[in-house]
């Protein structure tokens, strides 16, 4: 019998086909804590919204992996020199970056731990993954870190169009069936080139940039900020900050062990240590919603009936505006729920509450996407566009919501 | 404030929109029991081959609706005529066909319960249902159980060529990215016509017919009898058997409060009442998944090393042969893998063992596919086929398999 | 045997199947008038760009009626009223919209026939035909004349959103494979609704709009005006000059009976009696090409050596820029190609010659694209948009060409 | 001003992009006996039912070369060596496969010249080239000769699984909207190898060979064989028959010069000498419907009604049986035909005629299509199947018709 073969061909909806093309990669792929990524939704709950999207964070990283491999080749034919050591450090880099997500991907930032982006818990996962792998990570962390001259590598993995954009676009669009989203990556990357080390985009590309842009605005409005996925989204912080407030109060509250460690204790930059990211690594979607599964028979109302909206899909209402919402609206159905409910004014928070969404197709502020002219000037693409759209896509757009339970619109009164 | 919409449209990668088009539907839809099924893998555990294939039986059921829609369009094009309530009653049924999966869908089958089979149990769920809704499934129920006259409309629901097999190879085949099962449904639905209250093709349909059956063959040799997924499945089948085993040994074993049920009583036909039902619509992947994230670390070894094997994806060596495997070498890995674990050898019966697998891509045998020719004439497909072709896919295939751990394959002696 | 079928099922890349629903529609699309288009390219000579663009005017035609037949299901479901004699109306005038095209479409407007539209034409056929069919297209006449109470049917076949935009920008899209510029036609349907009787869009389908007009524009700049290909059709135009003025100069020149009859008269809206629509209704783009075919051999230079260039695919060399073009620098290139070909300055500007492209993704000053909003009010798009970005597409665009010999491009004084 | 740029990247609806990656590949497709394939139909007449279907001999051979590109790339990946030299050849061998066909391709390989193979044809154009292009073609030559001693890269050009059936069943499929004929290039050469310079394909590749062969017998029925559209075929090849004969009897018969002189000349492979390769350059699909177009109004009643049956799509009835046409019925309807028509029986030939189509999926007395299984062996992929499927797809099929005017559907006594 053989060797175990450690270059392989994955089949992909949107590829074709995914090349791991190096031991070193397939070997990270393997790792405990790259194969959690299986267990994380990729748009968090938009799957409620979206029945088709359920695809995970590992595909998302293979995903940003092939189309680095792709762009490092249209790279090099256009001449750019890319040894072969900073090709899989590339690779490396891009597999990696989203390694620190936690379940839900976005939504448990704010609520499994305190104040800590998940790039940085992916930069402490690269470091433990460096040490194991005896510093065969070195290159990657320099890119990824921003130490390493050649500005245009830290650029493929994080910019205003990366490696990771390019993908999450796609595949978020292909999964969800928002065909409006869908970008021709393919057609974005044969636009790259280099020039003095950073990169830059082709006069030529920049109608596909505009089209990348009011795609990823249109996916943030129709899908990542669609308001009954924000709802869901919502239900679910606001879940797990009852069961922490709940566990505060001594009453007995049910999860894995890794799930009831992250409730129990209050966790900010300074506790994340080495061993915490060990328990860290245990948690996924599915101690989540296991324990939300358990938690529709709490006592609790409040657990109770946040846990079954959510696993039952009987999320609240949810309206959005382009002003803030009023106050004193607020506060009256508020009161009308904790009389309904026949809970506290504070525990009918959990239920009636506020906030406002954000969007800015193109960032001016950041560093920019330069555009390559055939005169070899280099433009912001806002300046370049040969109309004022890029720069209307510059100005950030806000939207204020108010939720509250649907049992509200089946009452006369209201 | 206004009504609740029951009418929506949803986005389907495949089919672009599904349209729920009455409120029935909508509320059945809404329903804890199918909403279930959104927790369901469709293709169980072929997402660790097919990182893709993590679509679920909930999109499956809305994505069988939208065809049996179209279905009932094109007949009524060609004149057959069916009234309101039978559509309604048919899109009921084809709703509720797959109620009644289990955890990761087949494979719970003979380890979650015992000897009974998922459409059994789709059967109670309905029957729960019409109660809870007044009688409204009565119809669908009817034709579900094959006791309504007009016998195509069972077909339409359960046969060789019905909505569930067309959408399920269509979908399997786009979220697995395996592009050659795509079948063209759009094209087999324009084929279907209805005569004396059967459901026939038309005769230049059969190419299609053709195509659609080598498409099932490919997919199940590829995907769904692909053996790395077998390995994951049997695994799967395995872990809950050990920890059926030692809760029969009084030994400790944590689980969700359902899926702990399931493995401390052994339930059959005769057991499966009503009550039963409601503890099992509240089993689904993410109890598997959890409980066995616990095991991990559990001191029994074989549970233990059962379960890291499933979570990081670490599966055992299968090798498929057109031959039986022969007993003699069995018996030789399985000592081997005794002494390498200092386990029993009945304990590493769960880490060395072999089987067969089997796919028939038409059945000649089971009710035939009808092809209505232009005389007028009735012809079963595989003779109406101008070649042998058809009946050469009657063949059944057999395949023997042979599991045993990777371990063994690093070691020089083997 | 039996009776001629006239309900037809046809395949189609785009939409999978288009249906012809009636027998009127059938035999209209059987009259040599409507099967001319076959013969006419969808984008002109595109294809000398786009290898893949070879589709035809009577496709985009019946792609035209599959989306209006799908538009009208819509509309109903929504509770817009539509009689079958609307119905049927709708699709004959979308259907015959384009059918007084001239070879090369646009191409051919300015230089076959003088200042008479496509659209005029389009008119003449319609009511030649309905005469033919004994005033069945009465009608579908009134809608396209713009006399039917119900405006929104004349703004399904001609607005800034209608059946023939949505068509030919998937159309063209899909076959010459500037994937960008594909847009989500079902989506933007599924938007449609009526509003005393004028079209609107949903509010929700407000990014969709946004997303067509950015697809519009980025076709117009990357597709229709692609430099090469606005050479190519210079070149056409211009052949076509020169073989008038030769005849007119009593030179000879061959060219099939139809075509000889055009470029032998000056024929303007006064002169194009129905004699002359029956002859112009045997013109289409092989009697261009095989003329040009021939011309390649005639003894004019000038004649021959444009011709040539087309039909090998030689084009001049073409440079785009925001600036007008430098009147001396033409003058300059012009007496140097002179030299080089030894020809008359006037004969050179055949060769030498400057222009300008426009467009503007949206146009304010036309009928806007109307939003309903949900409160029941209606907005101008790009009023509604929650950026100024529709605002910004609305700015007409116009950039400046110089065109010239690419031989001049190898000589070292240039 | 700067060079002419050779590299050029293509769009193409099928691939995304074509590359064309040196400057001889570049002159080769622009010289003009390349450039003429843009004039002639891939599918023939075909477009007269898929009406999608006006793709090109043009394009197709661009796709070719592209997958060979692929192709090479995956078995150099695989430890073939190929030098770029070999490349080279390669792509100029299989772009160059089809320069030989004549105008609608295979229909006028017996009408325009008699008894000389379109690939003889293409010989002589590679030959011409290579003198022109000083030996360049060399390799080429030799490869597409058989003359080179590895073998694969004759098979890679011409055998079961070449890029030249790869190419066209997946590119007609694409146009033709046939879906169902779609095959997975991208997988199939995934599966490619090379041992002993023959070319196998990898065991795990043997469902995706079943499949690709039947795709193939379904385009082949479906579309190739499709009786509408040989029923077109037939009369183009009578048209031409006609026309000839007319012109052997002194009559009048319009054509361009290069068609009239191939009709009006017996050009067998004696005759067709290096000066007639360059007359036969000059014709393409323009030459002969533009001739077919005039003869409608020939005063020859065949000639004209043959020709306006091909111009406005007023095709003859063709039926298809599995027997053969009985010889009396053919007679009793000639003779009506020649009653009804006016003509001589032997003119009611032109519309009153049978004959057979054949098609075989795989051919098992060709060179096989060459499984290597996993243990080293080599296989005929009809014996290495595990069903008698690809057997079955050997056995060639007939099917006979008859062809007859519509005209006579419509009168009773028929």
């Amino acid at each position: 019998m053989g060797q175990i073969n450690k270059l392989k061909i994955l089949n992909d909806p949107i590829y074709g086909f995914i090349s791991i093309t190096n031991p070193l990669l397939y070997d990270l792929i393997q790792h405990p804590y790259f194969q959690r990524l299986r267990r994380i939704s990729q748009m968090g709950l938009s799957y409620l919204v979206y029945p088709g999207a359920h695809h995970t964070r590992f595909h998302h990283a293979l995903g940003c992996m092939h189309i680095m491999q792709r762009t490092i080749g249209v790279l090099r034919f256009k001449g750019t020199e890319i040894s072969e050591e900073e090709e899989n450090a590339l690779c490396i880099a891009i597999l990696l970056h989203d390694i620190g997500h936690g379940p839900f991907s976005h939504a448990m930032e704010h609520s499994i731990v305190e104040g800590i982006s998940h790039e940085s818990i992916s930069l402490m996962f690269m470091e433990k993954l460096n040490t194991e792998f005896n510093g065969k990570l070195d290159l990657a962390l320099k890119i990824f870190k921003g130490e390493y001259p050649r500005k245009f590598m830290l650029q493929l993995i994080s910019s205003q169009l990366d490696m990771d954009r390019m993908d999450y676009l796609k595949r978020d669009s292909f999964y969800s069936g928002v065909a409006e989203g869908n970008i021709n990556s393919e057609r974005l990357l044969q636009m790259f080139t280099v020039k003095d080390d950073l990169l830059m985009i082709e006069e030529k590309g920049i109608y596909s940039v505009e089209k990348f842009l009011v795609a990823r605005r249109l996916m943030y409005w129709q899908t990542y900020l669609h308001k009954t996925s924000v709802a869901a989204e919502l239900m679910l912080t606001r879940v797990l900050k009852r069961a922490k407030e709940l566990l505060a109060l001594n009453r007995e509250v049910t999860a894995s062990k890794p799930l009831y460690f992250f409730l129990n204790n209050k966790i900010g930059p300074e506790e994340f240590t080495s061993d915490i990211l060990v328990t860290f690594s245990q948690l996924d979607d599915f101690d989540i919603i296991s324990a939300i599964k358990e938690w529709q028979f709490h006592d609790d109302f409040v657990l109770s009936e946040l846990s079954k909206s959510i696993i039952n899909r009987d999320l609240p209402k949810i309206t959005l505006q382009s002003k803030k919402i009023d106050k004193p609206t607020l506060l009256t159905i508020r009161q009308e729920v904790a009389a309904l409910y026949n809970i506290s004014e504070k525990e009918a928070r959990y239920f009636v509450f506020k906030g406002e969404l954000k969007n800015q197709a193109y960032n001016k502020a950041e560093e920019p996407i330069h555009i390559l002219k055939k005169d070899g000037t280099i433009e912001d693409v806002a300046e370049a566009s040969d109309q004022l759209s890029i720069k209307a896509l510059s100005k950030p757009v806000t939207k204020y919501y108010l939720c509250y339970p649907k049992v509200l619109l089946e009452k006369a009164a209201f």
